[in-house]
């Protein structure tokens, strides 16, 4: 794929099989994004009679999307490495090789996590100095911003150099898509002082302070939610556990609520006119907001979503990823790995 | 020593001159904790001079303690090693030897955590077949009770039978400590499966898997506050991360409601007729409630406090020594890890 080429409409190719509300929440998320933004062209990749079927009931106007046929689904139990030379035409493997051809400018899809990782490694490559493409998770914290939590789980086992390269392309990732100016960069070990750490740490600690990159440092676990630096940089065994637990926070306060709700009426009067203040304190942690997050470091735009993915999770995925293509995300990628170290 | 001889009353040596508000707060919640149980003697180290200057302040009967002279402090920033060879005189090694002597039967200290962790070790030595003490921390769950985090930040690079070690050191003290009948032991990863994890995580799932433990397999960072295992066994790394991430929720939570309630005169009203609840949303968080935490798997009772310990958390703290001591735990520990792989 040639990324240079910069269409003036953005063509996204949606993995209509992947997800567990497919295929209907991935289509309504489609035409609303299609309604918000006409400089989208979407393609439906999957069962063409599935799509056709959903798309007549939803009274979809033939000239907003087209549809390539890939009539098997890599299941969410399917081994990934097995699925993807075994189902050559799943939907999974189809879209990525739309993006690779260059039909499309991007592939999202809410399906088999794992698939969408080694597919979009093997398929559209690895970008030229990159040794383990990356996701980064945005995690809001108290200042209002978010705290973008890489490698939020790719990589287990890393080496120091694969967390310098988190931190490039972290970097331009951020400013890319928050506009945040040189962002900050901190290294997630156990105390602040460069002498703090496991083996890991350490020697990336070394890497990071020669860099050149905003590297602030060590920081702990208490930094991400408090949003003291812009980027905080994992091995993906820390950052999947971390994710996972902040995902959890949310269900840990509902049940706080109701277990005081449940004390006494006049309790549950408190709760319900206090209600408002309950969902600011929820929807931080609602993933459905954030749509899907890029895999970093691949040699195109390849976005996984969340299983659940809601319509508003497809229309916000579908939005990043025009974003990361109107802001040539992939080829600065490119350029900042090729010029580190000069 | 000797721990098979279980006296009438628990002996406690309180490190006076450790954490950010000695002596005053150390002194106060000794008091506390002698008003509320008859059954504990109360020796203080520390600057004897201090000492007695502070308890004639507070009206201290005399009977109720004694004193033992240390007139060095290890203080917050000393390099633990280094300190403890050339500290004799210090607070926290004076204490852990009148542990070894058998002249008291626990120490309790908030001083420097690193100090106390080495100190520990090398002054009581470690249990026979434990290869590295460990520290648990409770996290309180959703059901109510608690997960105890194994190891929250004692070792980092474990290897896959430290964390064997922390398993068995856990059934011990959860079931003595929290009367939780053979208790559940979850493997902290990224994945439920046994095939999920890194290096570390894969072999220690394989020695869990056939240790006659109540192993119950991989569990993920959301199962620590849904409460879904009893104890969860990380690398102290990994544990480090996790517990400061989690002692940062509360915060969170404050500058959110906070930001709620300075949006206008309505939400302000909200928020303080539901104030009740937010108290039961922080309190779990409320590290001080806790007290300190022992260091299991050395050959003595020795707990370590947070350095803002206030006068309830030294208070506690003593609580703990006292059930640790009378449910003869350390002759447990050693037990167990005797009886281990007959």
């Amino acid at each position: 794929m040639d990324a240079t080429i910069q269409h003036n409409k953005c063509r996204i190719a949606l993995d209509v099989m992947g997800g567990d509300f497919a295929p209907q929440n991935n289509i309504l998320g489609a035409k609303e994004a299609l309604k918000l933004d006409k400089s989208i062209e979407i393609t439906f990749v999957g069962k063409r009679n599935e799509i056709t079927k959903f798309l007549s009931e939803q009274k979809f106007d033939k000239q907003d999307y087209s549809i390539i046929d890939a009539d098997e689904v890599i299941e969410m139990n399917d081994v990934p490495t097995e699925a993807i030379k075994s189902k050559k035409k799943s939907s999974i493997v189809v879209g990525l090789n739309l993006v690779k051809d260059n039909t499309v400018d991007a592939f999202l899809s809410a399906g088999n996590t794992g698939a969408m990782l080694t597919a979009s490694t093997l398929i559209l490559g690895r970008i030229k100095g990159v040794g383990r493409p990356t996701i980064g998770t945005p995690i809001p914290t108290k200042r209002g911003g978010v705290c973008t939590l890489i490698d939020s789980g790719t990589s287990v086992d890393c080496r120091p150099n694969h967390l310098l390269e988190y931190a490039i392309l972290g970097s331009i990732f951020v400013k890319g898509m928050y506009g945040v100016e040189n962002p900050t960069i901190g290294l997630l070990s156990i105390g602040e002082e460069d002498s703090k750490g496991n083996e890991l740490t350490l020697a990336a600690n070394k890497l990071l302070r020669k860099s050149g990159l905003n590297f602030v440092g060590n920081v702990e676990g208490r930094d991400i939610l408090a949003g003291n630096v812009d980027i905080v940089i994992c091995d993906g065994f820390v950052g999947n556990v971390i994710l996972k637990f902040a995902e959890s926070i949310a269900d840990w306060l509902k049940t706080k609520i109701k277990s005081y709700m449940n004390e006494s009426f006049i309790n549950k009067i408190k709760t319900l006119v206090a209600k408002g203040i309950f969902k600011n304190l929820f929807s931080p942690f609602d993933y459905q907001r954030q749509g899907g997050v890029p895999l970093l470091g691949v040699d195109g735009i390849s976005i996984i979503g969340h299983g659940k993915s809601s319509p508003l999770a497809i229309k916000n995925m579908i939005f990043n990823a025009r974003d990361i293509y109107s802001k040539n995300l992939v080829n600065k990628f490119k350029e900042a790995i090729k010029n580190y170290g000069k």
